[in-house]
């Protein structure tokens, strides 16, 4: 299996407090060393790094946990191989484009038989069921809206509907963003939290790191960051039911609901 | 105007030398300090770095000039902007994916008025003429040969066609690979290298570095460099004639033919 980073914020904020920890699992303190990767979305264009070598020995890692890229949307995958081989057009996030805007996804589980039947639109450049699902999901989003980006809410309906239909092939955790909206769904594990004042400390469970918030941030900031496993110890994640898909956006979240027959936690959206 | 950098070899071959030329001239010892970008490939996959910071003043290509990856076709390009802000979603080298492939961009020149009728399979994240003429480049690909790789004549005929098309607008010099392929268009300028056995000292024009490849290679590799301006002053570089196109695949010329009316200073091919 693999592990999912994600953050979506309201201001430009820098991920190297969240990363050096995710990258001490790539590796390191843990089985995921099958290469990682992550996307940062600037505007609308994005900045995005893959290595098919394990993250807590990459030179490349090593760059983006010193040099703080500001982005309000981050998607980052550390990799167990399950399906495909080890290179790296096999190496998550991948990206393609819609309605003018570039799209990131990431998937942390298993697909068994998942084999989409594909219009051309949008074809898998590697051979994982990950990408199968990303291009997949690509296609049926622009068969529904054709060319025309949806309103917020078409767009919540539609993924959350494609989600029950690929996670009926197997476990399904993915993110899935555009710069502005982050979704993420949980089929088994995903965890979150939502950073606002008053900021604290937080403390990293996989490396000796420690950050005051309140330093570096002003009042306003809201910070959502999403992780299949809490990334801090001192510090209350949110524990995401397994069937329900996410949505944040500016760094809260706008939009929830279940995706399969089941209890939801918190007050679930309308169309839920 | 802007300064392009391709490399297509038989070999995976790092770019660390040529690259430390071509990156001393955006922003040290030239006026191309408005973004730069890199794309390589490595089997199908991509490794693209982008930076809407000048070349010369780049982390990231620190890194990239240091960290030896090896490649068999790699794109790069220093930005000097005419047209779109500077930011990174007008950061070329740009990417799509069609037909399984990653396909990779970079362009300098300047289309006036060059405004393409699109019908959204590929649409600009954008606003320059750049990533517009890409987009309708792979559109009427797709176009012409539905879901099907066409064979590589087919190929290079239709991008040539779209070469006139395009390039009726304005200068038109562009980089375009798959990974295998590597199609370089000179609109003005263009030059290109095949470096094989024997091989010789090679000395940076912009940088005092030397090399020796004889130290480095293999006697059966070959390795095809374009580049705007030479990068070197102690080699042989060939001139690309204004209106011709040229395929490299496996560090050689396969296919060139004319996109203007006018002489052609070697061979021309079949279809030219």
């Amino acid at each position: 299996m693999c592990e999912l980073l994600g953050m979506n914020c309201n201001v430009p904020t820098d991920i190297c407090f969240s990363f050096t920890g995710f990258q001490a699992r790539g590796g390191l303190v843990d089985e995921h060393q099958d290469g990682w990767g992550i996307a940062f979305f600037e505007g609308k264009g994005v900045r995005q790094f893959l290595d098919s070598n394990a993250s807590a020995h990459s030179p490349i890692a090593e760059l983006v946990k010193n040099y703080p890229i500001r982005s309000k949307n981050v998607i980052s995958h550390i990799r167990k191989a399950t399906q495909g081989d080890i290179k790296l057009e096999n190496t998550h996030p991948f990206m393609r484009e819609l309605w003018g805007y570039y799209w990131i996804f990431a998937h942390n589980g298993n697909l068994i038989n998942f084999k989409p039947e594909f219009d051309g639109s949008y074809l898998p450049v590697g051979n994982t069921d990950s990408e199968s699902a990303f291009c997949f999901l690509l296609q049926e989003l622009r068969k529904k809206f054709g060319t025309t980006f949806p309103s917020r809410s078409e767009l919540f309906i539609e993924v959350k509907s494609l989600s029950i239909q690929i996670g009926a092939f197997g476990e399904f955790n993915f993110l899935f963003a555009n710069g502005d909206l982050l979704f993420s769904h949980c089929s088994t594990h995903l965890t979150y939290i939502v950073r606002k004042a008053p900021f604290t400390q937080a403390r990293l469970k996989d490396k000796d790191v420690e950050i005051d918030f309140s330093e570096l941030t002003n009042h306003t900031d809201r910070v959502a960051v999403i992780a299949t496993i809490p990334l801090t110890n001192n510090e209350k994640w949110e524990t995401m039911d397994p069937g329900t898909l996410w949505l944040f956006q500016e760094g809260e979240v706008v939009e929830h609901g279940l995706t399969i027959a089941g209890p939801l936690t918190q007050n679930p959206s309308p169309e839920s």
